[in-house]
C-alpha cells in the first residue's frame, strides 16, 4: 500500500509509494565519477584564466600568497541583467516584465577538484559568509523583490562545469510558487498563532525519525512528504523570515551541518549529481514572523515524468524515515573532517 | 537582454533567456534514437506476454483475427490502490491520506515499434476515445479526486519501457498547484467575467506568432511564457472544464493536431523524449465556467536545475515565437500522413 503525504509549508502533495520502492543502499550504483583534477588549464574558473570570465564583483584573497580563496563574477551568459529597467507590460492576458536583475557565479576555490561535497569546511564557511554578504548587498536594490542563491553538482543537476561554484540570481518579481508558500505560512500563523516551519521542525523533533544531524542552531531532517528520494532540510531553529538575518556563529554551525550531510550523501550515495538551494522570504517581507529561511538539498535521484509535470503531485519511492535512517548511519571517515562534529551527531 | 513572462493561467513568471538561446535548429542533433522492433519477445506489452501483467481491466479487439489493438492493465508496480479507502490522519504539522486510487497502463498498440510520435493516426482515435472513457469510468468512483492522464516517452521523460504506451492516475486528493490553478481561473473570471483560458487562447490567435497549427476545433500553440523550450499546449476552442465532455467529432480532429504535432517534434527535434498529459478541472468541479481543459507537451530538451527548483521560477532559452515558427516549417512527408491535414496547415 502506498500513502498520499502533505507537504505543511507548500500544501504539496506527495505519494509515498513504498511498493515501488529501491531500497536506499541501491542508490550507491547509480553514479560513477571520474579522477578529477586539481587544475584544468581549459576551465574558466581556474587560475589563471581570470580573463576568461566577466570581471569580478568581488575577490576574497588568499590567506597567503598572491592569490584569491574566493571569487564572485556575473555569468557570462547572464538570465537577468543589473543595467536593465524592470519595465512592466500587460497586454490583457500577455504579461512581461525587462529582464532587470543580477546572476553571478560565486567561485568557491581555486582548486578545480573540490567540487560537491569535497570542499573543506573552512571554504565552506567562507563560502556561505559571502552568500549572506552578496545576499545583502543585492538585496539593497530597490527593483529587487527576491534572491536566490543555489548550486548545481553534476550534469544531472543541470551544470556542465565542474569546477566548484555556486549562483545567485537577484529577480524583480515574486514567483507564484514563492507567493503560494508564503500565503500558505500567513494562513497557517492566522490560525494556530505560530510559524509553520517552527512548528513543523518541533513536530519533526518530537517524532525522531526523520532526524539527520541534530545541532545546537540547526537541524537535518528528511521532509515527512519529502517529494524525491533523500531530499533534506536544514532548519535554523531561531525563527528567521530572511537567510540576510543569519549570524556568524550561525553560519560556522550550518557549515558544518552541510558539509557533514553532503558528506553523507557523497559517501552513502556515491557521490549524486545534486542541487542545493537557500530558501527565504521575498526581499520586502524579511521581518515577517510567519516565513522562515532554511536550506534545501535535492539529490538527483529520480526523474521526473509526465504524471509530475501534469498533476503537480510528486512520487518518492525512498520513505523520508528509510533515508534518514540510512544517511545517519554512514560513517563520516575522511580526515578533513578530523573533530569538526565529535559528539553531535 | 532578458524577458520574463507570466503564465495567466498559473500566474507563474518565466525568464525567456534570448541571450542564452540555442537556436531551435540545434535541438535536432541532441538524440540519436536505435532501430526499434516490431516485437520484443522480452517486452511485457507485446502480444504472447500478457501473462506478465497483472489482469487487464478494458480489452479493445483488433478489427481482424483473435488480438487485441488496445489494452489497460493496472501498474505492477502501482503508486494508488483501488481497494484502499481514503483515510484522513492529521497530527499537528503530519497530515496523510491512505493510497486509495487507481494506476493503469494504456497499452496503445500490438506493435512494439510505434512509440512516441509513430504510433499511426487511426491507432491514435482509438487511443484517445479509451482516454475519454477511462476518465469517465474512474471518475465514478466517489473517493476519487482528480483524474491524470498522461504519456512518458523515453528514459529522460521518466520511463523505461519502450513499448508505446500511457498511464492514468486517480487520486483522492486535488494538488495544490492544480488548486492554485484553479483559483486563478476563478479569480479572472471574477475580475474579467471571462474564463482566462479562452481569452487566452483569443490573444494567442490575435497575436498570431506562436500558433504552430489552427484548427476548427482545437489549437496548437506555444505559449507565451511556456516555461521550456517547444512546450507546446493543445486547447479545445469550444469551452469545456472536463476532458469528460469532449465530443467524438472533436477527439478525431484532436487526434489530428497532436499526430501532427508530435510527428513535428519527431521529426524536427530528432525524436526527442516528451511527455504529454491532459490538463483537466478536479472531478467535482467539472462543470465549471471558469476552467478550461487543454493537452500540454513537454519535449524534454533542457535541465531543471537549482534555480528551479528554488525559486519556482524557470528559464526558456528557445523563444516560444521561434519555437512556433521552426514546427511551423517542419514538412509533414510520411506515407500514413497522406491527405489527412490537406489544406489544414
Amino acid at each position: 500500500m502506498s500513502e498520499l503525504r502533505q507537504n505543511p509549508m507548500t500544501k504539496e502533495w506527495v505519494i509515498m509509494a513504498a511498493d515501488r520502492a529501491k531500497r536506499p543502499n541501491e542508490f550507491g550504483h547509480v553514479h560513477k565519477k571520474h579522477e578529477r583534477k586539481v587544475h584544468d588549464e581549459l576551465c574558466p574558473f581556474c587560475p589563471g584564466n581570470e580573463h576568461m570570465t566577466p570581471p569580478e564583483v568581488v575577490r576574497i584573497p588568499a590567506t597567503e600568497g598572491e592569490g584569491w580563496k574566493l571569487r564572485i563574477v556575473p555569468n557570462k551568459f547572464p538570465a537577468l541583467f543589473p543595467e536593465c529597467f524592470p519595465a512592466w507590460t500587460i497586454q490583457r492576458t500577455l504579461r512581461s516584465v525587462k529582464g532587470s536583475g543580477a546572476h553571478e557565479v560565486i567561485i568557491e576555490s581555486p582548486d578545480h577538484s573540490l567540487c560537491g561535497a569535497l570542499l573543506p569546511f573552512e571554504n565552506l564557511i567562507t563560502v556561505l559568509r559571502t552568500y549572506r554578504e552578496r545576499f545583502k548587498q543585492l538585496s539593497e536594490n530597490p527593483h529587487i523583490a527576491h534572491v536566490t542563491i543555489f548550486k548545481n553538482h553534476g550534469a544531472g543537476a543541470g551544470t556542465s562545469l565542474e569546477h566548484p561554484h555556486s549562483q545567485v540570481i537577484a529577480s524583480p518579481v515574486v514567483s507564484s510558487p514563492l507567493r503560494a508558500r508564503f500565503y500558505e505560512a500567513m494562513r497557517h500563523w492566522d490560525e494556530f498563532g505560530e510559524c509553520v516551519f517552527c512548528q513543523t521542525l518541533r513536530d519533526e523533533l518530537d517524532e525522531d525519525k526523520r532526524i539527520v544531524f541534530n545541532g545546537h542552531e540547526f537541524v537535518a531532517f528528511e521532509p515527512f512528504a519529502a517529494r524525491s528520494p533523500f531530499l533534506t532540510h536544514i532548519f535554523p531553529r531561531r525563527h528567521m523570515a530572511s537567510f540576510g538575518d543569519v549570524r556568524d556563529s550561525e553560519l560556522e554551525e550550518l557549515a558544518g551541518v552541510l558539509h557533514n550531510t553532503l558528506w553523507k550523501m557523497h559517501s552513502g550515495l556515491n557521490d549524486p549529481d545534486f542541487n542545493y538551494t537557500i530558501m527565504t522570504a521575498p526581499h520586502h517581507e524579511s521581518g515577517t514572523r510567519h516565513y522562515h529561511w532554511y536550506l534545501e538539498i535535492v539529490p538527483r535521484l529520480s526523474e521526473v515524468a509526465g504524471f509530475e509535470l501534469g498533476s503537480g503531485t510528486f512520487i518518492n519511492t525512498v520513505l523520508p524515515e528509510d533515508a534518514a535512517e540510512f544517511l545517519r548511519k554512514v560513517k563520516i571517515a575522511q580526515t578533513h573532517f578530523a573533530n569538526e562534529f565529535a559528539g553531535v551527531v
